[in-house]
């Protein structure tokens, strides 16, 4: 027995594969950052003596929450603009403020006060999609998480590329620039239908096709956004995605609020993903993913928080409850997408549709050690009757006290390990002087 | 000047009315109670010299919320029995548990862990509805807590009355127990045109109508509920309510979420107030509330967690940022129930409903002490723009650091004052054990 063995010791641990699990007094074993044991809490102690023993007696220990659609810079305009329509929003507000302030500092600031708020609400792993998305990944290198890292393919002139041709170019070469990081991949990010030309989405379907990319996109958010793609082609976007062989087990099809019969086939038949935003759908009024009804069909379903402008937060436990909740209403069922469901959606199936099922999302051997520790002796959680119905529909952001990613340590105790919580702030508040 | 004035200066004092306003670096001034200023803070820090001034730097200092419908000891049933179909979830969980359970000390127990959690969100009055309501009254008087005290008219028979003659008798005797109680009002409170007969009600109107008290009931809160009524009455309920004069600025109608024409009408033109639970109704599957479209027609709406069985928990920071976001889906306006407003309903509009208008809900002089102050500089809520979407949009219940009810501190520092947390945790662990 080597001396470098962890155990995390807790009340409960819930490994969601296999599902709807809960083992009592219960540990899990960690070693070079990978999960090498789930063990009974008194065997554990009797096997590992003189180890690295953490206990969490008041806790749940379950794999870290998967956020599958982020624009983390865009904490910094969190507030900036609200109550607003989409257009107005974005054309008298985000889109000139981005245009004045984004650049590589802007990013790198925000991406590390979004990476802060996230570990802090339990996610272990983010799915991104910004500008200067190499600025993005150099904050997530540094601070330890896992990150998804979106290559953002704009048809229009932005901060960071002049045009297409300027995005894929600068694309390849962070591709290129990031491929020894162990704890980075990336998604082909073309906008949307109306932000990328058809030739753009296919050049990038090409790439994520060699080299096994996942494509990231934003995909029917709005009724408006189908109208304009009817009047201007006669057909529905995901209608167009899919005669360009774009819909497929690599698609993340974020949003999704507006599904047709024809939608829902295409979506089920392709294996698609959906990315389920509900926040952030109802804050700007975009309508209602049926999320159950897509489960109910075998497609895989995930969730984002999508980014602070629209949310206004990055709370994925507060994602997750509302998911949950909102999901039994629109389908009308008060048994639809229930705790332990929703539990895997937020993190199993958050690791499928980001192409990382094999690395992690659950707390099974050989995944890396992605896991988070949920106080449950908190008043507002008691009495617990079911744990995970306690983590998905009583537990608060303050509740999650530690976070290990890949094995490290990254919020312990509430303090962050590896990011300034006193400098997040004060920088935060230096460019919300600044904007305002 | 005495000595007897307490000042909490904050970073931002947001009064609610006047409507949408925000001061910078504030202060309010409280004396017996009673707010006697607000005021620029250097100004208070000279008028009031030798006075006990209170610092809340990071802070936005508001009205308490108004929790205007509860059932406080179901907090001992949090998590329970969860994603079940209603009359599954009622008849074979709740309603057995309840005819096991419920007693003096499940009430008592129940009620100080709801009041913990209810404080430990910001509430600072709560409107309530469950069997022996005299021990929840004893429990707000006790922790300082103003609440106001449905007493509830049911037909059958519960651990707590036989009938609802038995209801009605027991109810005269509190109501005249309590009645040198500063921080005590009551409600008449038959549960539902399909739990209390249309004889009950009449009699609870006419108890209300001597006494001069609100009518609390849940109306039209599912499909079931109207549909049942149309078949053995050809009847909506809220007809029903409507032809028995029970329609009236005394009303809160709980919950609403079936909606045709006639009742909207009906509501408008009566101003009967709504109070609109949105946590449960999704989690119940119970419908859309349309808050927007009552605002708009000059209702006066408000807010309700319900009870911890079917939301589950108590926390009205998040019901202020789900009614807001999901007003804006349900109306397809993003536009809809905007931050500030969102706040009114919370604070201003619950005093409204629960008669306490001219006693709380705002920072006005004259009002009750009945404040709270909420820290806007945790990196969740960074950078401040605009301080009110912060609050409703960005901020989660543990930034409310401290809570006076009506003058009392009965929050400090996230410590209660009143009650004792460890002993709270311990009570409702025993309960657990003991029903689960």
């Amino acid at each position: 027995m080597t001396a470098t063995e962890t155990i995390i010791h807790g009340k409960w641990v819930i490994p969601v594969e296999p599902h709807d699990v809960v083992y009592e007094n219960y540990a899990v074993v960690i070693k070079d950052g990978k999960i090498i044991e789930t063990i009974d809490s008194a065997k554990a102690l009797q096997k590992y003596t003189g180890q690295n023993h953490i206990h969490k007696s008041k806790h749940a220990i379950l794999p870290g929450f998967i956020n599958c659609h982020c624009h983390s810079p865009m904490s910094l305009l969190r507030g900036y603009a609200d109550d607003l329509a989409l257009m107005d929003w974005l054309q008298h507000y985000i889109w000139p403020a981005e245009k004045k302030w984004v650049s590589e500092s802007f990013v790198f600031d925000g991406s590390c006060l979004a990476i802060a708020e996230m570990l802090r609400s339990g996610v272990t792993c983010f799915n991104d999609m910004y500008f200067f998305p190499h600025i993005t990944a150099k904050a997530a290198v540094q601070t330890g998480m896992r990150s998804v890292i979106g290559l953002p393919i704009i048809t229009f002139a932005n901060p960071w590329a002049s045009d297409e041709d300027d995005c894929f170019a600068k694309n390849v070469e962070i591709f290129n620039a990031f491929q020894q990081e162990p704890l980075l991949t990336f998604t082909m990010a073309p906008h949307s239908i109306y932000a990328t030309s058809e030739a753009g989405i296919m050049r990038v379907a090409e790439f994520a096709d060699q080299h096994n990319l996942p494509i990231h996109m934003h995909v029917h958010e709005t009724d408006d956004e189908v109208q304009q793609s009817l009047q201007t082609t006669k057909q529905r976007p995901l209608a167009r995605l899919h005669k360009m062989n774009i819909t497929s087990s690599r698609l993340l099809a974020v949003h999704m609020t507006q599904v047709n019969e024809a939608d829902h086939e295409i979506i089920a038949a392709s294996g698609s993903h959906i990315i389920h935003c509900p926040s952030s759908n109802l804050k700007l009024a975009s309508g209602f993913c049926p999320a159950q009804r897509f489960v109910q069909a075998g497609v895989n379903v995930a969730f984002g928080t999508d980014g602070a402008a629209s949310n206004n937060n990055l709370d994925m436990l507060e994602e997750l409850q509302l998911a949950s909740i909102l999901a039994k209403a629109v389908a009308n069922e008060p048994t639809a997408i229930d705790a332990a469901q929703t539990l895997r959606m937020a993190t199993y199936n958050g690791a499928q549709a980001l192409g990382l099922g094999e690395m992690t999302g659950s707390l099974e051997v050989g995944k890396a050690a992605d896991i988070i520790a949920i106080d449950l002796e908190q008043l507002e959680s008691q009495p617990v009757y079911h744990p995970v119905s306690q983590i998905v529909y009583t537990a608060s952001r303050e509740q999650v006290t530690d976070v290990w990613v890949n094995g490290k340590h990254l919020l312990a105790d509430r303090q962050l390990t590896t990011l300034d919580e006193h400098e997040l702030i004060a920088k935060a508040k230096q460019w919300g002087d600044k904007i305002s």
